[in-house]
């Protein structure tokens, strides 16, 4: 490789892609998702890619990273990492975020991962090598992605696009057929319920529902916080038997210690370990057992690493967050999964839930529920520059800036309140 | 990079080079210090090196990890390791090591380590870039050294050669002059005395004589817990304003968090920090402040950064640890020192008590107490294989094949008894 290599331009294009009615503690998701694709190119004419949030705070500080980037060689990581952590403000966190892809105070992380990612794709370009090489290498040859199962109405309010082929997803028996139909259409071998929807006793009753239809398969349920710390408990028997691990039924780290005490269900979360400041918190008071990672507010591949390590050391079992998403995030996901030894859970991916990629040749394939590491230089996919025309367009026209599952959940039900923990 | 290279061949010489009569808690270093030096050759014709322990039973150790090495490709990192922690014997711990690289707890840390390095040489080969930027990228330039002083006699019982140029080692006088004519030949910018083997009140006076003489500059002192606890504190006070930080006084982790209710001074530790799980341990009892990080027996360069993060997340300093070692070790040091933003502190090394080496070019050069990171490809040194048969020649004919301090000491005093804490 040549040291002289130096980045000498940042692309940024919002993407804006279709999107189920999918409901969540939150609301349910507006028609259109947003992420942006980042391009760096260097002074040898590569272009190194990769895929973050998109919504406009997002894209502020992606603009704001830019210059701190701009003339940096492709290795340069840690000096990349030091001018962000210099530079990017980071802003108080609001007051309830489903996600930490929303909490600015994740900002720098964000922002470190989004250029970190692209950086990799450039290494692997100039040294022939796929970034999982740069991660220490593979493991294992795939990557095990769950289904992930929502409960969702049969179409959007308003009608942007014609419905999708999912159909209403509310019954246990509704929720049984989608996750048949996801198994037959992926291979999947292990379900997951975005919950936090209904009573907590229609909950139960669909995961007992999907527990008898696939005897053996691993099966969690997500509340994203949205029961109360009493409801959480009362749960917890009936779920016993029946989950692989219980991801954040209740709010906060202190609900997750005190419903720990109530459980022998190993607890999982991505809403109160989302950074290494919480992580350590969680190590003091050990509430949570699985911690689910996710490069895109970690820090980047290398963070979790370092977050699988830790998750080692302090003996929790690591998985894998995933949001809405396109195929160049799935590629990151699936190098920094290979490379590390203890993410021995299967991946969350909302993937099965788009139809649309930007990717050459199209949407990426999964085999028995798992996504082949590719081989090939970097990330190992390229754009596709007629797709990416094509979801940016759609942004342009989409009129969404900023996610916001409660606002649209009013469209269906103007007395929707939000609050939470709802049940 | 051609994914198809493999690990075809590993090669371990054992190597003995002249080490001064440097005293410290266990007794005197012997006229011999031993190290390993590593080839791995690749299919397609390179050699990957690198240099560790040298003791019988680390090449015994080495000899054991050979068959889970050959074979890999040099970028499999993470399945090396996978394969080490599997195989490689987790001796029990003997009941007092003064540093953990002749622990054999520490085993499988120490060949990880060994195989790790030699492979980022190879991989630094491979792709035409220095180690450095297969861990992320400089963010400083040159690394600095602090000068490490030693209380010494001027000759080895029955001289086996001839007299080093240091002399005597044993008045404040004797000290300030030694580091007077070491920071002349190499300009280093911090102290560090190898304390533990007379009088607390006589090391105290050392460390003030040197406050004296240089005003300004950081000093440390290292008894290697040849202090007790009583001592230790009794100490703190003379040591308050002379200090940098207090390294090891006393033994154990729970006597340097009784140690540290007592004293403002920062406490140091190469002794009780020094696995991932002993860092744990430390995280409960918040005993030590300042980490000496050494790749050798952390687990490699990489675990060395995992290390530092840790470090920053926990708010503890990051320092470096050093044996009695070679221009390789140097380069690793120097190469991974570069790396680590957190890694502030200036590094130890013993490169000043040795007048030998391997490495083409001979001795690596200092610059104001600095040494260049390496901008050639690997670790950016090669083997001078005459220099390397000279000094394998000297481990076939020196008659040592495991350290030992105690032995040699009562060479010169028979009734030495090797208790510690000795104060
Ligand atoms: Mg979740
Ligand atoms: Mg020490």
């Amino acid at each position: 490789m040549n040291r002289d290599v130096r980045i000498t331009q940042v692309r940024i294009t919002p993407v804006a892609f279709r999107d189920g009615p999918l409901l969540n503690a939150a609301g349910i998701h507006e028609p259109w998702a947003l992420r942006a694709i980042l391009e760096l190119e260097t002074s040898d004419g590569r272009v190194g890619i990769n895929e973050t949030y998109g919504d406009a705070p997002m894209l502020a500080v992606l603009e704001q990273a830019k210059a701190h980037v701009l003339g940096l060689s492709p290795f340069e990581l840690n000096r990349m990492e030091e001018r962000l952590r210099g530079s990017i403000r980071r802003e108080d966190a609001p007051a309830y975020t489903l996600a930490p892809g929303s909490d600015p105070s994740r900002n720098t992380a964000k922002a470190i991962s989004a250029f970190e990612v692209a950086m990799l794709d450039l290494q692997g370009q100039m040294v022939n090598a796929p970034v999982v090489d740069l991660l220490g290498g593979a493991v294992r040859s795939s990557v095990a992605y769950s289904a992930y199962l929502f409960f969702k109405y049969a179409e959007h309010h308003g009608k942007p696009y014609e419905p999708d082929a999912w159909g209403e997803g509310i019954s246990p028996e509704q929720i049984v057929a989608q996750a048949k139909r996801m198994i037959g259409l992926y291979g999947f071998q292990s379900i997951k319920l975005k919950g936090g929807v209904f009573e907590p006793a229609h909950e139960v009753a669909c995961m007992q529902a999907l527990h008898e239809a696939f005897p053996g398969l691993p099966l969690r349920l997500d509340p994203n916080a949205n029961w109360s710390l009493a409801s959480s408990i009362a749960a917890a028997p009936a779920l016993d038997q029946v989950l692989e691990y219980y991801e954040d039924p209740c709010p906060g780290l202190d609900g997750m210690a005190e419903l720990k005490k109530h459980t022998r269900l190993p607890l999982a979360t991505n809403m109160v370990v989302t950074s290494m400041a919480e992580f350590r918190a969680n190590v003091q008071k050990q509430a949570v057992d699985v911690v689910l990672s996710d490069h895109h507010y970690w820090g980047g591949l290398r963070a979790t690493q370092q977050l699988a390590r830790m998750c080692e050391l302090w003996g929790l079992g690591l998985s894998m967050h995933s949001n809405s998403h396109l195929g160049i995030s799935l590629m990151a996901m699936t190098h920094v999964a290979a490379a590390v030894p203890n993410l021995s859970y299967a991946c969350d991916t909302h993937y099965p839930w788009q139809d649309e990629d930007i990717v050459v040749g199209g949407r990426i394939a999964f085999s028995e529920g798992a996504v082949r590491v590719p081989a090939k230089p970097g990330l190992g996919v390229e754009i596709d520059r007629n797709a990416m025309a094509k979801l940016h367009d759609q942004y342009l026209h989409c009129g969404i800036r900023k996610r916001d599952d409660l606002a649209q959940m009013r469209k269906y039900d103007p007395s929707f309140s939000g609050k939470t923990p709802r049940f």
